[in-house]
């Protein structure tokens, strides 16, 4: 059986970021966590804390906390257990701007939210980094489960003034080539892939970088490029003048999916009931 | 001198994210830009980029792509240049989220924008990564100028619902060490400091993570948590009465800087003028 206490010193170390705060969150002195952690890494035979500065776990003492997490998660199933839960989830950044949020409120503990860049979120999932995720990747992971919730639709929007200075001539592989467009990460394909569907070409875009989905919808709004939203967050903006649709025929859907770990699934299951009836109102079917 | 053409080639595969990628954009055959790639890792005695998969840049690679940003940056300046420069920058979350994004539409070229979390961006800028950074952190950076944009003032807020189940008697030390807190990621301290401030206690608090300004802000209206939210983001929600400040006398005053090279200055004029304007318009002097 693994030394729990000395876990639970490793994972507020890491959460703290330092062991005075790790310390002070455990009711106990620096020094006691320190022996905890130092014994724990003897018997482990591995470095679980990079002690800096700054402090900060390996990657041996992150899957520990993870660990962790998990059996308090089991625990609080058992419902004896003080401890509150932590829920380590990959969330997609559009979703939780979009629908997703008034769902986690329904999580049996304390939420760890990261926002999923697509490639990472079933990589996190399989290495036990976070118990579930709420993603477009629909690859099984083994010992999970994956839940369907539905489609996100986004439309390529941009604003009235855009699309006059522009688009004059109409929606073109020419003009989309010189018209700059938003992008959220270096990852996201969605651009790309809806000019391939509209103009049946590779076109070049010329990008603006906006990591964060309220600023990528405002700067639509603010004629700083085009881009394609997720509709239950532009819809105001399309009904009001705001956006325009560049093509209303032609929008595009984007599955999504929960995931989450075959463990830890009843202890997660007032979470995936809230997701699953968000999703129904939320996604096209 | 640096042979542009073979570094524009290591920036395009960079964006991209292939060699494929970067000769459509450049228009030339991926065995040119293989060629020239290896040309000039060769003349530098370095690796550039690595071939994956998946293809990434090294920190050499990053290095001399952000100096081709800042040389078309200065190109730009002579209006002779047909490039649209990029601009790379970092912009701490809640000034993306509450007044920067508009002043952000006056930007000399095509946006890359980093979320600052507070730590790096200096480190950023000093190693060119980034031209300019809208940051809370006042140290000087060699080369760099630094304008101070005002304050920008959090408010400790939570939603009625949860004042009257966590607060009944008031918001002290001991209700406060059992109220589940919002932070935003490992490195805010804003909900400690206030608390500290209120308290005059270190108090371990429970905490959410929620790692973005608007779910965060979302966070509280839910009643999932109480935090600290900038001001100009919740002040509907305060007057509207869907959000309670627990403590009006007590606000929390963060300053916040404008750090640019100085070397491309000049060429950030316009942008440096409309986040000077949109600052005194939306932080407190």
């Amino acid at each position: 059986m693994l030394d729990y206490p000395a876990l639970a010193a490793v994972a507020e170390i890491i959460r703290s970021g330092s062991f005075e705060g790790a310390a002070a969150a455990l009711r106990v002195t620096p020094s006691a966590i320190s022996q905890r952690v130092r014994a724990l890494e003897d018997r482990m035979g591995t470095v679980l804390i990079d002690r800096g500065p700054p402090v900060a776990a390996t990657a041996q003492g992150l899957r520990l906390a993870a660990h962790l997490d998990q059996v308090r998660l089991l625990e609080s199933g058992l419902a004896l257990s003080q401890d509150r839960p932590v829920l380590r989830l990959a969330v997609n950044a559009d979703s939780l701007a979009s629908w997703a949020m008034p769902a986690l409120a329904a999580a049996p503990g304390l939420l760890d939210l990261t926002i999923d860049d697509q490639d990472h979120a079933l990589d996190w999932l399989k290495g036990g980094r976070v118990v579930a995720a709420l993603t477009s990747d629909s690859r099984a992971v083994t010992g999970c489960d994956s839940l369907r919730l539905g489609i996100l639709r986004y439309r390529a929007v941009a604003s009235p003034g855009f699309v006059a200075r522009h688009f004059p001539n109409g929606v073109t592989a020419e003009s989309l080539a010189l018209a700059p467009s938003l992008c959220f990460d270096a990852k996201d394909a969605l651009q790309t892939r809806w000019v391939q569907a509209l103009t049946g070409r590779r076109v070049v875009l010329p990008m603006h970088r906006i990591p964060t989905a309220h600023g990528f919808a405002a700067a639509a709004r603010l004629g700083i490029g085009w881009g394609m939203n997720p509709e239950p967050m532009i819809r105001d903006d399309l009904d009001g003048g705001r956006l325009i649709d560049l093509a209303p025929g032609l929008p595009l859907d984007v599955p999504l999916f929960w995931q989450f770990s075959r463990i830890t699934a009843p202890a997660l299951a007032p979470l995936t009931q809230a997701i699953m009836k968000a999703a129904r109102a939320a996604l096209l079917p």
